[in-house]
């Protein structure tokens, strides 16, 4: 879709009207809504309002001369298009040469004054910029809700009460738990406008923003009281219920009650979390105590009901995929991406309990596979054919959890570069999988398990090795992750019960992408005299492609890794198949020896 | 030695006087000197003065009520012996329910006043402080210095020059190298207080501390000039002659000097490493900068010259290091844990270029093996038998570098858990030293190579698996470094150039002790699409002992590994031995193969 050219300019001008009244010499507008959310819903797309770019990722600065767009390498292209006609000077970012949108303020605002809504920036990125430029040079204002006449409506479908045998745990259970962290903390109120970390402690779901399914609100949870800002027609009489105790406020009360705090308490924020313009609303003389979210923890750590219900996810999710491998395999030629995308959503939906798509689905055939964010659309979709690599990672939400899966599926006979790169993916994947390690590692202590094979071979991904994932809630989850570089609130210690995705992958420009997911549960094992040890739990059980591999790469460790991997699938998945699919699952399940 | 107890008591009243006179509620006594070093001259033995006790780590608490001494694991008994019938209190750091200094300090000094010699702390620990208990509750002032009647003096021993044959890049391109780092942090003036980093700069070396080849100076780059602040007489006329254009000033004038810094200028400091009493000499106005010694990483990085000559020093002392495991491997009931001691030293300064051991040697026989920092005394000191594992962790320092090595010696038949251990630590050690790995890594990505051989067993070892070494400087140099943990500024991205050591152990209380430490020097391999890949090169030219090696325990890649790297010793090596000694090293390097 192109932006309207017109509208563009005059949706320009009427914001340049708006930064003149409010004494505004520069305007930054980033893709964010008020909750950090990593998609957002209709209502908060004013980067895409402003500029008629609709890429998932980029950030605007409009001063009276100059309108600019920022955006990776994904959408170079699709910006080029969508911005032609406009005045907006497209920056590459990443690219040698071009500044970050941070430094571009710094290098243009001179004695100006920087604009944005302060609810859609965290405090730590706003706090940053007041260390560089000065808080006088900084006005939190929303100038796009005054120029943006159609603006839709906040989401407000409703939501949803997660019963405790998905849950695991009743709301009051949670609530008890991070107010004894509060507690510990010695502080009053703990201020949340993260919504998975909310529908966690709540209980509850919703259906604001594609494949998240949460409900957009903040909470304030003390000691004695706990107030969730909310619409309260998204509520059921289930949900109110069931979380009874709870006081419910409109959504927008959240910026007045933080003004109304007392100035002898002492608030808990996480300023990476937390918008600016809630905590410029703290008065002063409240204590502010800046820590990692409280319910961060407690949410990654999946408890034994919600543990069992993900391995039974796993198991209708495996099944799914099977079939769907089953059918690409046997007649690629019935399909392009899109319908295969169709066909794995399709099979997905005939389980019980199964949600929605966890993510926007990638089905990447032969080259395309390369382009790691690659997303068909009806210009790009290519028909399938019985060669190459067909790069599958997609997922979904059940009420028995949340799915993220990639298989590289071989399409006819692999060339020696193919079953080369896919071996040595294979191998670092199975690697990390059966990793035996002391309590106390994070991912950063692991990832090289991964790496290893590819390594040996020149070769690497330039991703991250696994990110966490939540119960039903968002595919990407913090603080656990396993990543070559070492970030603080993205990895921690891991935890018995924290999910985390294992996924290397390799990718040839022009040639093929091949990537290897799983789900793997973090498991206490032996305790001895030197220490806890841990593993990891396969959750996921969908096979890999036998016709991929190059056995010669493998020593006898990877091998009977890999048997004894295929051999589990088969058994927990074939009595869920039809005749042919068990016949073939079988073949593909077959051990592999050195001949 | 044991405290005098009549003169520890009136060395504690005589401070209890300075501290009433002087407003001092509570004193604090660490072991450290002005400079952070590891080991501290007699000068700064104050710890030591105020309560008897001579170990290598504890901290001294005073107040009118209270004397207090706190110390780890390795001196619990040496400090009980040594404080007995005075009035100390022990404090077992580490145990459970023991607070730590800081901790005593919060919860005990009210709205006292703690004093300390504010030279003999970080920046960084007195900002803790302060921020924990306020400035106004802070002095710095050397109450010691007061009641120390035969203080020892400042050591006096002359310096010597480093010839660029050794240093391999003269003393102007270093402060160049230095200035530009100065000028593209927006500096003006450098403080530098660690004698290790002042050496290398200006290419002299010293005798200032046991084991430490540095003068205890200071220094002060700028753009134009730089000031050394260090006694006169520690310099020879070649000293002078070649560092021609730097300002010698008294060694106690730094301080006078940081008090004239004019305010318009900005200082570049580093507060985890320059003193608090430096720091609050700097005078109101001028701008502080604080990030990591900028000679850090450029003395970190061994050039050319310095990683030539470190192979020649690793050969002299694989030399010495091999005559010294065949004589007692041979003749083990020859020897003592002392004798074997000697030896060792006796066999390393035949060695042309030997100046002294980098560090105190650890001979550990038997269960003494199990004490990670065991040292051999008169008491202590046991004769070796024809059985059991000793234990050899030794270093010294040659003009061409500096040495730390560690090799577990099998003495007799070892029992099936000898084997077992010290297979697992000699193939984590194996391992380390085989990473391939991406440009951009941390110690704490390549940590896990090292243990999993253990952990699959159960078993590890509680200490870093690799320290940065100097160039005849600190055996323990960061900011190079490899454990589990990552420590921001112990953990560096591993950069050609840099020597680390790779020391995989395991410990069984009561029975033995196992370490198999090498230098590794990190060097870059193949770039390629991908990435610039690194590799390390194994500096260290002594073999492992095959009696203990349980080949069973061995894939083949760790056989083909132990085999190239016993072949290597014996290739370099034997030349340099009697044929006696030849026979016996081809014996010990024989390659092992699987029956």
């Amino acid at each position: 879709m192109k932006g309207d050219l017109m509208s563009i300019s005059e949706r320009l001008s009427a914001l340049r009207r708006e930064m003149k009244q409010n004494g505004v010499d520069m305007y930054y507008i980033p893709t964010d809504d008020y909750h950090g959310s990593e998609y957002v819903c209709g209502h908060f797309k004013c980067r895409e309002y402003i500029s008629g770019f609709t890429g998932s990722a980029g950030t605007v600065i409009v001063t009276d001369s100059y309108a600019g767009l920022w955006t990776d390498g994904r959408y170079f292209i699709q910006a080029e298009n969508q911005l032609e006609g406009t005045e907006y000077v497209l920056n590459k970012s990443g690219e040698t040469g071009v500044l970050t949108p941070s430094e571009f303020i710094l290098k243009n605002l001179g004695k100006g004054v920087l604009g944005f809504d302060g609810k859609t920036v965290s405090a730590r990125f706003a706090e940053k910029l007041i260390s560089d430029i000065g808080r006088e040079h900084i006005l939190s204002v929303d100038l796009m809700d005054k120029i943006w006449e159609d603006r839709p409506d906040m989401p407000c479908e409703k939501g949803f009460y997660l019963d405790e045998k998905y849950s695991g745990k009743s709301f009051g259970e949670k609530v008890s738990e991070i107010r004894s962290l509060i507690g510990e903390a010695h502080g009053d109120v703990f201020l949340l406008s993260s919504p998975d970390d909310i529908c966690w402690l709540l209980n509850v779901r919703g259906r604001d923003i594609p494949h998240n399914p949460v409900i957009l609100s903040y909470a304030a949870v003390s000691e004695n009281t706990i107030v969730w800002f909310v619409d309260e027609n998204k509520l059921t009489p289930e949900i109110i219920d069931n979380i009874c105790g709870v006081e419910i406020r409109p959504y927008e009360d959240f910026y007045e009650y933080i003004g109304n705090i007392p100035s002898d308490k002492t608030v808990i924020i996480d300023r990476s979390r937390l918008n600016f313009e809630a905590v410029i609303r703290i008065p002063e003389g409240v204590k502010i105590i800046d820590r990692q979210n409280l319910t961060l923890i407690p949410k990654a750590i999946k408890n034994e009901t919600e543990i069992n219900n993900e391995r039974a996810a796993h198991i209708k999710d495996g099944v799914a995929v099977t079939k769907f491998i089953y059918e690409i395999k046997n007649y690629p030629e019935k399909y392009d991406e899109l319908s295969a995308a169709e066909l794995i959503m399709s099979l997905r939906s005939r389980q019980e309990g199964y949600i929605e798509e966890s993510f926007e689905p990638i089905i990447a055939y032969g080259e395309h596979g390369a382009i790691v964010h690659y997303s068909a659309d009806e210009n790009s979709s290519c028909p399938l054919k019985a060669e190459g690599f067909l790069l599958c990672d997609t997922g979904g939400h059940y009420l028995e959890g949340t799915i993220d899966i990639t298989r590289t599926i071989c399409l006819g006979k692999p060339t020696n570069e193919m079953k080369c790169a896919y071996t040595a993916v294979l191998r670092g994947h199975l690697a990390l999988a059966d990793a035996k390690f002391r309590y106390g590692c994070r991912g950063a202590n692991l990832d090289i398990l991964a790496r290893a094979p590819l390594w040996e071979l020149g070769m690497d991904f330039n991703h991250g090795t696994g990110h966490g994932v939540g119960y039903l809630l968002n595919v990407h989850e913090s603080p656990n992750g396993i990543r070559m570089r070492f970030i603080p609130d993205h990895d921690c210690v891991l935890e018995e019960g924290m999910i985390t995705s294992d996924e290397p992958g390799v990718y040839i420009e022009g040639k093929f992408g091949i990537r290897t997911e799983s789900l793997i549960l973090c498991r206490k094992g032996e305790k001895t005299e030197f220490g806890q040890f841990m593993y990891f739990e396969d959750l996921t059980l969908v096979p890999f492609d036998p016709d991929a591999v190059d056995i010669s790469q493998m020593t006898a460790h990877d091998i009977s890794l890999y048997n004894d991997y295929q051999h589990r699938v088969y058994d927990v998945i074939a009595p869920f198949l039809t005749a042919e699919e068990r016949e073939w699952l079988k073949e593909q399940t077959r051990p592999l020896s050195v001949q």
